[in-house]
């Protein structure tokens, strides 16, 4: 192979980063902790959009898009919110660069063109939108607001790492506004159900659903809703938030209603959001040493036909043969390359495509061609099998269903595998160590508990689960009472 | 009506904006300068992002996405750029805030967050992606990229305008690279062919193609081609630019490559965008007195079946027997909305969906029922006609179309009217404030002849026009020989 990938054994890290870089998805920009995102990266960004956009519409959401920029009052205007991201705000302060009298040729900022108040470049939006709401609603019948915006936020990250941690991303952030708490309740948990959705049914990645904890809570929400996926290396991965944030946004920006009892009330609202960081969990999910393994409903491309060819003659013959297939699979909604190329090997050309985790690789020959077959390889296990080449299409639609399928099926034998129920906190650090993975301990429901788990083992309660019996037992810490096993694990 | 707007000949600037905000397309934020897109406006925003997308897609180009950030000394390595861009950047100088000791509560920029090097908010992309293209072109093997962006980008403006003139605007940027002068030139011909077929097959306006004089070009290029429509007020609106850069950002981000000959050159270039500025000349070429005008193309709403009752009883017979219509419209890859609401009066309705630009709007009543006919009003003309309920989703699909041709038909008509060739500078200034739109004269090629020109009439150069035969003169300002008529206007 023309591009070596550290194993995932030998290190995991590197092995993410570099193949991230190799397989053209992203790369790191010369402006800090910004990355470039390219075209086979972009594309697969394309595919989750779409699937999620369609899913937020057909839950009654329409998009619109608020300003970058949150003046520095406005954004101070929720106390926790403001606290929360203070600390990682791209700051403007002026709207002009001048020469440089000193260095001709070069710019300076104009020091006469400083703003009368700084402007905060949006880490999140809910305070440019709830100050825009206040204007939008004045009583019940404006509501509900059921709105998304599609947009790049900045977060100052110190330490970064493609996808998953970067200054600049690209998400989602839906914003919503409701007359009475159960509505805007049932929202917040509504979509957490989209997301979980999105993440099993079309990234093949099965999530558990739950409640973050006091200390793990979005600033400014009363309530966080999370999905969070296992990674490979066993090391969690939040991968969507919802967040009830009961009237405090309303309180901060004074956002009233008059009640259909003719009452002043604040409104309540929610807001959910899922961001490229989300592409690092596909990766790193699914992927192997030779590359990436994609799942077909998101793939860029999902199926790669190589001509195997001696001369120009043979190559004509096969593409003359091979033209009608291609239409045949287009026409059934796949998107399908031909690499013709004559600069590269077979060999060559089936590792470059195993690196970007192309699904499907068919193959086909002179011999292909007097037999009527094709040679047909699958990226998730690598089984290849000669098929007719009558009625491929089908077979490839359901090859690429099959794989999907057992993607998932993959990774929710893993999770399982990695899901351990600990009773002592000594066992809870042996898994961590040894083996990794979700970790269901019993939990005395303090901040001081979870706060001193994380400084000793580096693992943060990842979710009180929605699902699963009530057991009442006793703190694997502190051996106080518990009502319930929570979610441990170390994570991204 | 409830929502009445100016007339466009009492105050057309004024009728725009109150039109923008009623028909709820967008508002001004309370951040200086920035809109709010509302839903309906982002909607139609988002179908205009759809036909424009698939038309670049068909032309081969993919999309990927470059950091919002450029560094100043990024940002200045083309000269002329950045000087033409210097006096309208937003600059990021500090990375943090920290509560402020002097007032609890508040916050404060961290001065020791300062950045070392301060980084400008992009109004245009190019130094940031030939920075990266750098990176990614060694050989004419890499050669051509053909990436566009989806992007908003920050370009402080004093006096802004909704859709027209935004600090913050959304828009795409094409950046393309290519191996000789020759295939750049083409590509930025070609995306101008682009946007003036989406300019007249979906905004139903159109436009005059054309080559931007010395005095307009686009900072950076060698040839700024563009597309100039004509608004109902006479005034000209630039549409869209396709600049050839030639090795301008090339040579100033140092990117070579290897020829097929084994030589070494520079890099050729083009860019080219269209923003959501364009809303503002759908809304300005189209619209009337009541409200928007919408080309059904691109319409976020095509139809509105508005049920006349006086009971729930006769509500329920309309809904039943409209449902199935409704149903076939959508099959058909119409939006419709049926609005069943009892809190308004039908004339209300119609006065709502006319202003905003419904293209179609259904009345049922009883009386229909019985008949088995609907009352189909179109827009546009505002024209009624009773339809046979069968059939009805043919009809109003070639209703939609025959309003799409309409509107263009109209515009071009108008235009029409409102292009005059002018031999003398005297009727080149009575046209100019007695009649408005297009003025064709000849001009001597100079800057300063230019300069005079717009200082005396405020009229500036719209295009050297591609089309129309070359027809020497004399310049009607300076009476120096022409090679040809160009186009003059005064413009948003």
């Amino acid at each position: 192979m023309a591009k070596e990938l550290p194993t995932r054994a030998e290190d995991y890290a590197q092995w993410y980063v570099e193949l991230v870089k190799k397989a053209d998805l992203a790369e790191n920009s010369d402006v800090r902790g910004c990355m470039v995102i390219k075209p086979y990266g972009y594309t697969l960004w394309e595919n989750m959009q779409r699937a999620l956009d369609k899913m937020f519409k057909d839950t009654g959401h329409v998009n619109a898009y608020f300003p970058l920029f949150v003046p520095k009052s406005m954004f101070e205007a929720e106390e926790k919110n403001a606290e929360g991201f203070a600390k990682e705000c791209a700051i403007v302060t002026h709207y002009r660069l001048k020469n440089d009298p000193s260095k001709p040729g070069k710019l300076m900022v104009d020091p006469e063109a400083k703003l009368e108040e700084e402007l905060v470049v949006r880490p999140t939006s809910e305070a440019i939108i709830w100050n825009t709401y206040k204007k939008w609603i004045q009583s019940y019948r404006d509501l509900p607001i059921l709105i998304n915006q599609w947009a790049n936020v900045v977060r100052w990250e110190m330490r970064t790492r493609l996808f998953l941690r970067t200054a600049e991303f690209l998400w989602q952030e839906g914003h919503t506004a409701h007359a009475t708490r159960q509505e805007a309740e049932q929202e917040a948990r509504l979509m957490l159900d989209v997301y979980a959705e999105f993440a099993e049914r079309f990234m093949a990645v099965p999530v558990i659903k739950g409640r973050k904890s006091d200390g793990e809570r979005f600033p400014g929400a009363v309530d966080t809703y999370c999905i969070e996926a296992l990674m490979q290396d066993g090391k969690a991965l939040q991968a969507g938030t919802s967040h009830f944030l009961g009237q405090n946004f309303a309180t901060a920006f004074d956002v009233q209603f008059s009640t259909k009892e003719g009452k002043l009330d604040y409104v309540w609202g929610t807001s959910w959001g899922v961001s490229t960081r989300l592409i690092g969990g596909i990766i790193m999910a699914h992927s192997d040493d030779d590359g990436l393994i994609l799942p077909p409903r998101l793939a860029p491309l999902h199926v790669v036909i190589v001509p195997i060819f001696r001369s120009e003659e043979e190559l004509n013959k096969i593409t003359a043969a091979i033209e009608p297939v291609i239409g045949d699979l287009r026409k059934a909604g796949l998107s399908v390359k031909f690499d013709n190329r004559d600069t590269q090997k077979p060999g060559f050309k089936f590792a470059e495509y195993e690196l970007k985790g192309v699904p499907v690789r068919i193959a086909v020959g002179p011999r292909d061609l007097e037999n009527g077959t094709l040679e047909v390889a699958r990226r998730d296990t690598k089984q290849k099998q000669v098929l007719k080449m009558e009625g491929i299409t089908t077979a490839i639609t359901a090859l690429l269903e099959e794989i999907q399928s057992n993607l998932f099926a993959r990774a929710l034998k893993f999770r399982e595998e990695h899901t351990t129920r600990v009773d002592s906190y000594e066992e809870f650090k042996r898994v961590l160590d040894d083996k990794g993975g979700f970790v269901l301990a019993h939990w005395d429901g303090t901040t001081e508990t979870e706060q001193r788990i994380k400084d000793e083992t580096k693992a943060t309660i990842r979710c009180i689960p929605l699902e699963g019996g009530q057991e009442t037992g006793a703190c694997v810490y502190s051996g106080k009472p518990s009502a319930g096993r929570v979610v441990f694990a170390r994570a991204y």
